[in-house]
């Protein structure tokens, strides 16, 4: 039962109300809405909803087929290469893995980099065939497969991998998809390591995220392998660590005087 | 300034708070939900719109490039066509209009009807060319473009095409958007025409908006020329509003009698 209680005791007035959202009790003092706004709120959150759906589904009915879709699973059966319609091979050259079959036209619409390749009159365009480096035949399959559907599942090594192709080939929605993770993912182990492949990769999120580990870890800093890896590699970035820190010491003294 | 006022000359306690979502006073009776709540309710609205911004860069990322983006504006000239790998073409035959480029692997994904004709041994297949009657030049490039980008700029004479011929070719993520835009265009003039032509191409939702449109003028009904037209051509549907009506009519009675 909704009970109103006054108490005039004290010299506030106490008036129990019970919230519309979860049904408790609650003073005065910790009132949030009034009806009103509370009814727009839920409506608001309503048509968002409907956007969100909205949304996937248009994903959904544009991400419809990739070579890697389940009715295109054994792509070296004739019959699936020809209804896939490809008219390019990507090769890993670093392993002796199958090609991986593609659409010029989708290629060149996600990757400036594709674009240049198959629009003009070099090797790859003449050839059909394009050759990629350094890449493994799973990365260079997911990659594919991301630039057909906006999609890819992600394990950190996955991640890294896919981060570096995604800017080598200037794959901008992918390279954030694979940075937005591995920021997600920045510890006190990692942090150091992080840090040196996000400045190596112009990774602006994750670069920052990692940093902030690892100026929140400062009095283990100099006995990681990590940290005495980094010293011998790049000991600039090891200095733009310290200045980095020094800077926050700064900042925070000079609030504190205030 | 915060007011507290207690009324006690009536059994109710007057407590007047502020709303902190519009800033105005309200009363305990008017209240909606606690400060927790509202704090929940706009983190999840924030959370909302993040997931909104997200899908909106997959939508863009996927559908970057279509046969009638600006740098493919001029079709016909070489360079142009030839960047966008086009293998396939589409011709309304109902008027001397320039056939529209496409690519066999993008019809495959988003049309059944495209994947039955393109790969199997059919005519099209073997010609690369698609003939499409009754339709003009205009909605082909249209639906074309919808099937590349999931998006097209809707009147109701091209909302109407666009929906019979997505059903021709069983699109049916367009059927649905031709559907809604039909649907919130219906009103007391065209409600006849809309539920004659919904119940021709099973388009549900618009069937049951104009219904009820049609049901709330019947007054007027029988002097509509479209009315006249309906009988004429397909008294059986005619027959089906009056017995929508009956329907209606015995439902409320029953109602009321309670």
């Amino acid at each position: 039962m909704y009970n109103q209680t006054v108490s005039n005791s004290t010299s506030k007035n106490v008036v129990k109300m019970r919230c519309v959202s979860c049904k408790e009790e609650y003073q005065d003092s910790d009132a949030g809405t009034c009806k009103e706004c509370y009814e727009e709120a839920s409506e608001t959150e309503e048509e968002l909803k409907r956007e969100i759906d909205e949304l996937k589904s248009k994903v959904s009915f544009l991400s419809s087929w990739s070579p890697f879709d389940d009715h295109h699973h054994h792509l070296s059966s004739s019959s699936s290469s020809s209804s896939f319609f490809s008219d390019v091979l990507l090769v890993a050259t670093d392993d002796e893995s199958p090609p991986v079959p593609a659409n010029k036209a989708v290629l060149v619409s996600r990757s400036p980099v594709f674009k240049a390749m198959l629009e003009t009159e070099m090797e790859e365009s003449r050839s059909g065939t394009i050759k990629i480096s350094d890449v493994s035949y799973n990365v260079l399959r997911s990659f594919i497969h991301y630039l057909y559907t906006a999609e890819v599942p992600l394990t950190e090594p996955m991640a890294c991998d896919l981060l570096v192709l995604a800017e080598r080939y200037q794959v901008k929605h992918l390279k954030s998809y694979c940075e937005k993770f591995m920021t997600s993912k920045v510890n006190g182990e990692n942090a150091i390591v992080s840090f040196a492949f996000a400045n190596q990769h112009n990774a602006k999120h994750l670069l920052e995220a990692s940093l902030s580990v690892v100026m929140d870890n400062m009095d283990k800093l100099t006995k990681q392998d990590d940290y005495k890896d980094l010293v011998e590699k790049d000991p600039r970035l090891v200095v733009g660590i310290y200045e980095a820190y020094l800077a926050k010491q700064v900042n925070t003294a000079a609030a504190s005087s205030k």
